[in-house]
């Protein structure tokens, strides 16, 4: 526990007497913190002075392998050892990080903000089709782009990461890069990008298209060439924790996932379900956007249907593989999200393309996206609003997701569908579409001879839904806090646009974080405590999940446990912490 | 009370003795019910039966007139008398009517929607600038727009009334319009209108700029050329009914007015004061946009107050027009709240035409428009967010109303000015707003050698200050619900953009009535009590009032009463419905 060593064996050498007092002292405090101590001494005429102790900082490996030694030698308890770790930390562990002595030799080209932590390697490309097209090959590919967008979903799905000129931690790449536990640096300004010659420059050197460059999500660097990688265990001192976390927690912690891959790595992680399955990103994919546009640019209900069709098989496909990967856990799978115009090109490139794709002409195209536009799209026509509207799209997810489920189970694996109805702000809206539903699930059992369990629920991501989820209760079988748009609506932020005055907001002490980041306990979690109490006076034993990004945030998941929601639900490489935090959480609860 | 007195008159002919009978029957009703009865009945076998009877229906005159006679001839009560006419009726008396018998021999050459009632005519133009500049020779103008923006105001303003080809009950130019008292027709489809031509074609008509034309704000029609008025007469019954409104009602009336004029016409139509004042609207209009423009456009903070300098005496000249206007009463005045891209040219010409007034750039122009774009203008960088990253714009708009506040006083007449500080959701947003302009205020105190009454207050208007007002009210001495945002981000609406589902979901059932004409009482409401209770809870004589479109909408003028607001505000023509309205819900509240 003693800072600087050489220094120390100096004064071991020239001030044996007070050199040993000291080690003495060490020996004392140690034991009665148990736990390394950082000290400060001064000695003033000979005589040492003890100045501060406090315990001692180290790597979240030896936080961890401390922890659990201490405990296994009975120096501490199982709750002592918990409490030890931060979870914050832990992130560190369940990311690839550079080979330490090669990345203290290189010298980063560029730095960026650490978006999304890992390590990650590969040939530069510049768009999202070129990352898919060399990611089938087999090859390593850094998707690098000024900015992303629910276009690049797919890129930057095959891609080992993410590297972008512009943005912020709260930016597309960095939020979907967090959200897929993918190697992500943000807003690394000195990269010149020309999309044009596939190409970057920075400083005097110039990184062509498919050269090889290195990126750390943990610190942000960018370097040229190819690091070795060091991949995490998570066996071991880190998997005892674990287990000690998971008796003491009483928040069931999920993990959101859209892919049969994702939910594979969050039941590695301990994930104990799914709780947000986002269709939409299974509509960004490969040629199911084509499809999915020919629905947008139908004429009417018929010709929508006529698409949608063609998509059912492909989605149900989806479901099935991710409910063989939940083995029987239960899988929270939300209908379409997003608003129509997210799925079309606004650009004359693109819209070219899709009409070529397509055999529409780019005149109806562009008719179609102007007509979408929308001056507020977060509070436009999304969410359950467009099953609403347009129920035949609901009608064929729905019907996906319980043919998927049936098949699944015909084959010996149990499952558990619970579906969820988006952005609804008024029971009727739930009502009428758990009305639909339940007319298309009964149609499937009747013709398949066979029923299944399922639940339907909705999101509470409105404030109205807060406010009434008494009402809504009546026709929901579980609640899922959606504090992303909660927080949005609730205090009046556009995630896209408050960089402009958020950050001087915080640096004000108005916000004493990011609401983003941070659950904003005093004003969106009082809304949130306030429908719990009210939505368990309607039915009693309604659950309460938290999908948003928080339920991934210590602080977050401590204020989960405290009002007593059911589980909270996190991208997948974020579980084992919201596991070690509901922990600590259910630990200090009780003292 | 008989609806088809021909047949009736035969009747009487060919059946005398039923028909005396019917007579009796008549009179007996209309006794019991005291009022005018349509009734229905049959006559079989010799035999009359009565089926059904209900209270007549009748214009609004002879409503008011009918309701103050019978109440003078003692048959009712004042209390009854004004429970005989309906608020939403009273509209049609205080605005001018074509002359009846003129408009039925006219034939509309288009239809729209009746967005503002009256009656106007003038020469048709097509752009704000040349309605102001025929209004100032004293010329008639109708201006007739696709749609209108905020750039528009002005033209609006000078404008008898304003016609729009595109756009339904709740866009720019409705919803301008009725808070001007100005009469509008909107998306009158037929018109097709070719500003570079200045004309537009309507079937086979073509209608050039200067040709006169008459719109009808009560029923939508527009007609060719020139129709004569009648102004609506505020005096004899319909003066009576008001007053014995007021005697009963307990809710405080004002109006939003935004110039001297508008408190003018609110103090004539018995409004108790200002309870919104909106400083943007003065920064549209004239000259006074550059200098805006010069003010957004500036380097730095020191620039910015170089501009707000020049605005300082302009502005203070409008708040002392206002305060003349009020002779006492209290206005309540709020800072700047649209997002600063509002007050920008977004189109080539307007941005060339900027650079030559002010001498800057067009690139610059430019780059400053794409740097202030938001995805969600509704909750992006506006409202107090403005004030707190500029607060020069704040302190010189507190200069100007508590300077112009003591020159008025100076000059004898009372002053009791409420500044306003919009779009707060937390205390602290508030906490630094307040001490910054109170710092303002002390500074001219000391200067001005005397001291005025004030208050400081702001709008609950985003979902998170409804539910922490508790907390809010420490540092305000006023809140008014700013019902239009409440209802946005409560429910999750853009109003710009609503309309693509709103009308569907009013036919499905889903919400009884558009939640931005009829307040949405269930939802919006029910956080409205709540934040009544919790904000008096901390504060338990603090003032409520509510200042959007619904102060003047009589359901939920009600609900007003009921939940124990203070005060309602509206648009200076709809202060006698709403005063009609609350006296009704004391009156039922009573009984
Ligand atoms: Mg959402
Ligand atoms: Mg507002």
């Amino acid at each position: 526990g003693i800072r600087t060593p050489k220094d120390i064996q100096t004064f071991k050498r020239t001030n044996k007497k007070i050199y040993n007092e000291l080690m003495k002292i060490r020996n004392r405090l140690e034991r009665h913190y148990k736990d390394m101590q950082d000290f400060e001494f001064t000695i003033q005429e000979g005589k040492l002075y003890m100045l501060q102790t406090r315990t001692g900082k180290r790597t979240a490996q030896a936080a961890v392998k401390i922890a659990v030694d201490m405990c296994k030698e009975n120096l501490i308890t199982q709750k002592t050892a918990i409490e030890r770790v931060e979870p914050e930390q832990i992130d560190r562990l369940l990311h690839p990080v550079f080979d330490p002595k090669e990345e203290k030799k290189k010298e980063p080209i560029a730095k960026g903000l650490p978006a999304s932590p890992g390590a990650a390697y590969g040939e530069v490309v510049f768009t999202a089709e070129e990352a898919e097209r060399r990611a089938k090959e087999g090859r390593d590919v850094i998707l690098c782009r000024i900015e992303t967008s629910p276009e690049d979903i797919g890129g930057m799905n095959v891609a080992n990461g993410i590297v972008t000129s512009r943005g912020g931690m709260t930016s597309h790449a960095a939020v979907v890069a967090r959200g897929m536990g993918k190697c992500c640096v943000v807003g690394a300004g000195q990269l010149e990008i020309d999309y044009k010659k596939k190409r970057f420059k920075v400083g005097s050197k110039t990184v062509n298209e498919g050269d090889w460059i290195s990126i750390n999500g943990h610190n942000g660097n960018v370097y040229m060439g190819r690091l070795s990688t060091v991949e995490p265990s998570l066996s071991g001192d880190f998997a005892t924790l674990m287990k000690w976390a998971d008796r003491f927690r009483r928040l069931g912690v999920r993990a959101n996932a859209d892919t049969p891959y994702d939910a594979e790595v969050a039941v590695k992680f301990g994930a104990e379900g799914i709780g947000l399955c986002r269709t939409e990103h299974m509509f960004f994919q490969g040629k199911r956007i084509n499809l999915f546009r020919e629905m947008i640019l139908a004429e009417d209900a018929e010709g929508r249907r006529r698409a949608l069709k063609k998509l059912l098989p492909i989605q149900r496909k989806d479901f099935e593989g991710i409910f063989k990967a939940l083995k029987g856990r239960p899988c929270t799978i939300r209908l379409l999200d997003p608003p129509l115009h997210e799925f079309l090109p606004h650009d004359k490139t693109g819209q070219k393309e899709m009409s070529r794709l397509l055999g529409i002409p780019v005149s109806k195209i562009k008719n179609k996206v102007e007509s979408l536009k929308e001056i507020n799209p977060m509070l436009g026509h999304r969410g359950c609003r467009l099953g609403l509207i347009y129920p035949e799209i609901s009608r064929m997810q729905v019907r996906a997701i319980i043919e998927a489920a049936i098949k699944v189970r015909k084959k010996g694996v149990k499952v558990l569908p619970e579906i969820m109805i988006p952005l609804v702000g008024h029971y009727k809206e739930l009502k009428i579409a758990r009305e639909e539903a339940e007319e298309v699930i009964q149609d499937i059992f009747k013709k398949e001879k066979t029923k299944i369990d399922y639940k339907i629920g909705t999101m509470i991501e409105i404030p109205r839904a807060a406010i009434t989820d008494d009402e809504i209760a009546r026709f929901a079988d579980f609640f899922s806090f959606g504090t992303n748009d909660l927080t949005q609506m609730g205090c009046g932020f556009s995630r896209d646009d408050a960089g402009k005055f958020l950050p001087d907001y915080v640096k004000m002490g108005i916000y004493s974080n990011d609401p983003f980041q941070v659950l904003d306990q005093d004003g969106i979690g009082r809304l949130i405590k306030q429908a719990v109490e009210l939505g368990r006076k309607s039915k009693k034993d309604i659950k309460f999940g938290i999908c948003g990004e928080h339920g991934g945030e210590p602080k977050s998941v401590e204020f989960c446990h405290k009002v007593g929601l059911t589980y909270v639900s996190c991208s997948p490489f974020r579980v084992p912490i919201a596991r070690l935090a509901a922990a600590q959480a259910a630990i200090k609860d009780k003292f």
